[in-house]
């Protein structure tokens, strides 16, 4: 049967770290480490809101993200040089936004924009939701910042939330999979779920080994523990 | 307690048709309708493959998806005079040709391209699974004329495919909502499920409303349910 | 001498159709055939005018033209993921705007705009010419609603106009060109010619073998011939 | 009734110049000026073909053309700071391009290509027909640059080809007109004709003002007397 | 030792020429030639400022420049083709906008732009310092329309401004290169100075063979006299 | 007088650090800070070179560059999602790029490219000097891998190379402009120097404040300490 390469127990979390602070000039700004991936989460505060939004005296949280040419284990051309950003990003940049606008009331953040960049300094799978689950840290950080400014009198953060990835590697159900254990997986999901335990979303896919409901249940059952812990470390990280 | 606007039961489909054969160029030409929704899937053979997969003896099956300007209610700018394949386009038309790709078996494909392109021609809710349902046909009528030319000896076909979405609207779960159920719904899930009821894909997203496990358990139900009648429905129109 | 492969006089149309209300979003919505080339003409009536106009009490018409990847026999990739519109696309959708406007009294029509969409599902030749002879029904159709809702209080529309192919295979001029034939052609002219039988736009091409004085003579005494044809059969349609 | 700004007879050209030789690298270099219009005309030959004709042992004559942002009475854009080539220049050098392929036997070009860059300097009306007019000189200096250097043994040139417009300016039909004309010209139609007479391309436009068969014919008759003097001017400069 | 192609002292500029009104609708129109080099240079005068620049009062020179394809030995395809400005055309536009902007009074200049369009026409070295040193003629005509109609009561043309490059080719330092001293020199430096003996820029670049102090004050000697030259002969141009 | 904001002297760099190893899959990877300017510089070795060189037996160093969107006081749009990249990023890899081929024997290196990738984290002025700064390291670590693989025999890099800026602020030359002192200066240079004292590059511009030839040596003369200072902490961030 499998075992993981770096000797976890199918349940287990690989090492996480928030380095609160990492940069001096963004609102929020989080190194987060699931493992040996590394993202930066900045978060932005702009005193505006897209056009479709304008005099509705809501905000809105929205987000970027990218990876480093070197943060894989061979290099890959930057975005901006082929003129585009691919259909990859641009999934994981919606997915980024939607899930925490989840846990956002937009009115009571006023109208205002918290942009979140997820830049991938390093890259060994789960990098959606590292990114995920280090920008709400920023983000937590950034509102702060309106609190001491008085620019907002309560926090417009309802619960945490955070995200996990699990996956079936030879049949076996894993949580938050490295590079290596994702590429072996004949299913990989990610889930987005908040501090109260709902989901914010589910996401599988199984190209070529499609899942029945069992393993369906195992993998759901993994990430409702996973991401009970990564909240659990968000709220120490917080108060360090 | 909400009710359908067209009279439907929570687990039943739309009117679902298709028209095989609607254009006369493709090997597989489809126009499929989920109620409103209209979409033309045309598949085509291509005897190469993209260049990663070149010399590997083994297939392909790939897809775009695109609207007509005015298959919404308000026109819609087309991208290519924007310049740009947005977002949410990439992200469906990854879906779709992964969907295909998990029924099919590439190796007994042999080196060739089953393109797909599936264009919106009227837009009522439910385009992307409406899209998976009909290509499904589209990919099989192709395959038909490989078999018919000796080009393959046995379909690569290993089992029908099909999607659908199912929603909360009100607290109500409802099977393949269209777009007014759509714009009302708290949460939509997309399915996508063989014929032998494995998951190929899952697809919620909940950004106003996280949702419960008992919700998600109601939705995943109506959608095994959908597709069973989906795909009997797809294999009548073969048999036709 | 050349016999046309569908059996047609050398001055007779292909079968003509025209379907009203193909799509049911679109103000105006026309499927127009010439023979095997069908066309998807949609007429959205927006009531804003381009920049260059606003403020001049004046209206504005104006097209788009799109071939689907597979209307032809062997599939086009998109001008969408190609992040650009190709000359001879360029070359059509200004060709369908001015021969409409040619016939619109912008003045009358208020400061609005009807923006023509024609996307090809078929082509077998002539999809330039099918294209502006069904817009015209699509936009007459969109110009009736607007009577309807009282927004304008007389149509417009100073006369019908239609436009055919006429070219020379093997030395004999022929009307209403399929693919095969306009494949073979040393000569082959558009004309768009109005009810009344004046030209709106002449084109005659003719790379490899220049033509003489007669020859164009014959050409467009065949188009004159065919548009009064075309206007007679539109008017049927318009009745219909 | 209408009096030429400049004086000339309704069927009198402008005063017409070759300047040969105008830059020193290209192999055929001619500044061509119909009045105030100017356009640099340059001929590259190349030892290659486009792809699609590798290994036919046929040639091919292209052509690209452009406006200096200054040509203009108010300066205009760039198409590289936009990023794109607007539909006007693509039918422009679409048109340039056919046109001196009609009188180039391109077998005997042999398997290279002669690209011709039009550079307008200063536009007063008529780029195209002076960018057409002026490229056949420059297509023949570069033919002679090969004829010179043994790479082929006779000229592939059949015959010359020359560009002109015509139009009706307050009813009166009026041959060769500067912008001033063409800006109140309620038809323009723009002649490309060989030295023996015959019709390359017809192309007529009269998007305000349909026209009739009496106008079309006068318009066409200046045309074929305003070719004649231009195909003697070219002449007449090779010569020189 | 090297001696130069033309004959030159190592001290001595090209022959240096303005011709002065050579396209008619500019406000200022120059093509400067330094020996084989061409420049166009035309100068625009907008009444409008970039948005970054509005309701200041003051105003703004700004330059775009290109090189015909075929400016050069072989011909190099247009930006406009490839859809993007290179890096090069990007360095040497924000350079010429700089060296004027140098010798501006911005806000005597009022809310207007003058905006200058360099387009080489031949190229055989120093296109940029060709351009600079025209520019500046084409910009003292386009001030001299404003003060004549009236719109500034003095010119904001502080001092004149020249580019000259100098390079060291087999060791010995060489004034204003040309193309083939150019492409053996191993350190190349362009200098743009004022009337005044000033510095605006100073650019060397040495990728093969670094450069030692002694080199660079002796190039650096070379250019303060060749700029001092070229002001001499911008007077002149621009009382001729 | 001005004193400076960390009360530097005026020939003293901001503290310097280099961070080895600060990623694990590029061959090179070092962060290096000038003060508060922070730039991730990765050294990615290439079996192959651009086509331009293939063949000739000889490497290739090239660099890219950008920022992170929150490297900056305000945030600045991703080049990505702008569809281009600006001049200035253009400007500033091609001079990594240069200044890194300066010092290394191409020919040496072999039929291999080593590619630069900097990133700015953090960005307090001079990212650009930071950059190759670091990026020397970057690549010295790349090319130990490759002696150690075998796979060059001695390294081919000549000797080192750094870069730093000079400035005038208030009429005094300071070394190392931070952002702050840097928005102030009348001129900025930036100063590339081997290791044996001589000059890759020399640039410097003076928009507003053209500067005379003592100012010019004094700011050359500051940046040929600070090169000489910024060389010997390479060398022990080297050894360390």
């Amino acid at each position: 049967m499998f075992s993981r390469p770096d000797g976890r127990r199918a349940d287990q979390l690989r090492t996480i770290a928030f380095q609160r602070g990492f940069t001096r000039y963004a609102e929020g700004s989080v190194l987060v480490s699931f493992g040996e991936t590394r993202v930066l989460c900045n978060a932005t505060v702009e005193e505006s809101v897209p056009s479709f939004l304008r005099g509705e005296g809501r905000g809105w949280v929205t987000a970027e993200y990218s990876m480093l040419p070197r943060a894989t284990q061979a290099r890959s051309p930057r975005e901006a040089s082929r003129g585009k950003v691919g259909g990859r990003t641009h999934e994981i940049q919606r997915l980024i936004g939607r899930s925490l606008r989840a846990v956002v009331d937009l009115a009571a953040l006023g109208e205002r924009t918290i942009q979140i960049d997820c830049d991938v300094l390093q890259a060994d799978g789960g990098t959606r939701t590292a990114s995920i689950t280090g920008a709400y840290v920023a983000l937590v950080d950034a509102v702060a910042g309106l609190l001491d400014r008085g620019l907002i009198a309560a926090s417009p953060v309802r619960e945490p939330v955070a995200a996990v990835s699990a996956g079936l590697v030879e049949g076996v159900p894993l949580l938050d999979l490295n590079y290596e254990e994702d590429f072996r997986a004949a299913v990989d999901m990610n889930f987005v779920i908040t501090g109260s335990g709902r989901f914010v979303e589910v996401q599988g896919t199984a190209e070529d080994h499609p899942f029945t409901l069992a393993e369906l249940d195992a993998l759901r059952d993994l990430a409702l523990g996973g991401c009970r812990d990564l909240v659990r470390l968000q709220q120490q990280a917080l108060r360090g």
